[in-house]
């Protein structure tokens, strides 16, 4: 239960939100392979893309303001009713929705490589840095095991893939960036963390 | 005519299998959506390969023999050792198996637009026909509601798509059709049903 | 320079229009493939969507209406100009037009195997049906060459895979089925030919 | 520092490997579009992909190793025999050859959105730096025009994406790195070429 903003020192707060993720389970498919019978490089961004929208994207039927979330729903995700109780999902986007998300970067590092399993992989997530309209949604992909929680501490497993994506808010009346909204950004605070340091990116 | 596994007349026969269906859920992606805001067409075809994967192919982990179903494991699908429980995934199939599978045919009729929703959307699968070395999978893709069992009567409600896919077995060292094996027939012919019988298909 | 509606007796006519497809090359991708190295079953669905968009969607830039044809623009696939000049794209489509298309039915045929090839596939195309609202697409996918020419004659050839698609032309305000106009009849009515019929359909 | 193949001063060095790119035409797909009209992110990557494959991986009928490049082949795209003559496909790749790629880190600027357009987009590659088992293939999408050549002079134009893959080759018998080959090095470094500087990329 991690009160959003930090009012204790910097060092403290870091050491909290370091081990609270958002753990998605994303399902492959049996066409993520390509012909060498791995995930596909492109696939996994693709896999990203899913876990994303399941935890940011406001369910449409929800109000598109974060609620106190039920824990029992959290416990049960066979629950249809859990499927909405993302803490963060409060970005009301899709086609119609007032605001669009706009991708406008992203870095991928492929650690080691996928195959097929019927098991969920699951996708820790984390936010970079949070920006004036922009967020930097980072991510480790894990093979093993499924999530049993909404949220929780990263794995201390080396991850299949690390990577983050820049994300602009962008209002979709003008089709200028708009600021992250207060209850956007009480919703996310919690999810703050480290951004990732990639290995081998170039000087 | 469904003869082999039926000794009593036709008709009870027919009854039985009829309420009997392989009932897998599959989770949508927002990439199934088209520029439409529909789930495409030729997406649709991907949630029923992905169905049959699940419930024909056997657990690269298992033995490829069909064993008696542990009905416990079948009521947890958040489960990992449930996953492979699928009744009929006794096909030694995949990427290095002795056996490959070969689509001939598929035939779809789309009832209704299919929108997103994080649920997954439940694939009704039965057998139309099982010949030497191929059989016909029939489906019905529905959308009110997940699963609680790996199989069941099928819904009365209107599918979103009616679907059949005929496989033929492979022998992966000659390149040609071999025999459904006894133990093969044995898991699937509790599933043989009905063939669906399209409404559109021209004379 | 088939005239419209066949006044001579059947069977010439049935002749005369049985030697004029639609020729159009669509573009292989590796990713295409699946985890066998072939291109996988639903992928064939793909490029039949897209060659049925390239010849009968109109051009965003033209007017929706069939004008007569430059034969040297045809003469030159890497001139842009003549990627609007399928005698066929009449169809306003695409989001933001008045009409939709709906796909309501599709069949195919796998004939064999089709690799990865950087030479486009011929996807040969007719209609085989037309009534008031909906026109059935037949297609041939060959591996043979690539079109010189945007219509002429049929392959002799064995083809990779036979298919057809139902299109339901729909209204984008009514969202009920409209009829087909006149000027999409008169621009389709060249390319009638005899439906496909399929060998592995059962009973 | 570039210092393979370059006998005069630095500078002047720098200046013609900057005009000197692979110029491949990508054909788009209407199935790139995500709901909301237009290319989706992770698509773009399959672009990147297809074209990256299309320059670089030899063609399976030819030997693999780089010999002269016929003039008047390049001249005529659509000529099947054209189609194997890019000066960089001098890689032994695919499933079954003696070694594989392995696509270790990607990194994507999306400057732009991009909509469906008929013509292929022009996507301009390099070489950003090449190491001893590595290579940055680096790229701009450039939705302004079909190349008519298959290396020229870089775009001035703004670019819809600007972005790097790295790829490690890997021997198929070890599995472990393996050292770039002499003739691939003599293909490959006419095209090295300054790295991206991406804007937007985090402190």
């Amino acid at each position: 239960m991690l009160s959003s903003g930090c009012s204790a020192q910097a060092s403290t707060c870091a050491e909290l939100v370091r081990v609270t993720r958002l753990l998605v389970p994303v399902q492959l498919r049996w066409s993520d392979l390509d012909a060498y019978g791995h995930v596909n490089n492109v696939e996994m961004f693709r896999l990203l893309e899913e876990a994303r929208i399941t935890a940011f994207w406001a369910h449409p039927h929800e109000s598109g303001v974060a609620g106190p979330v039920d824990p029992e729903a959290l416990a049960d995700p066979a629950d249809p009713a859990a499927l909405a109780a993302w803490p963060t999902a409060v970005l009301d986007s899709g086609p119609g929705a007032s605001s669009h998300t706009f991708v406008a970067r992203q870095e991928i590092e492929y650690l080691r490589p996928l195959g097929f399993d019927r098991r969920p992989v699951r996708v820790e997530m984390w936010i970079g840095h949070m920006g004036g309209a922009s967020l930097d949604v980072c991510y480790e992909v894990h093979d093993d095991g499924t999530p049993s929680e909404r949220t929780g501490r990263g794995s201390a497993a080396r991850p299949v893939a690390r990577a983050v994506t820049t994300i602009v808010l962008v209002s979709a009346a003008t089709g200028s960036p708009r600021r992250i909204a207060p209850h956007e950004r009480a919703a996310w605070e919690p999810f703050l963390g480290e951004p990732i340091s990639f290995r081998r990116r170039g000087a």
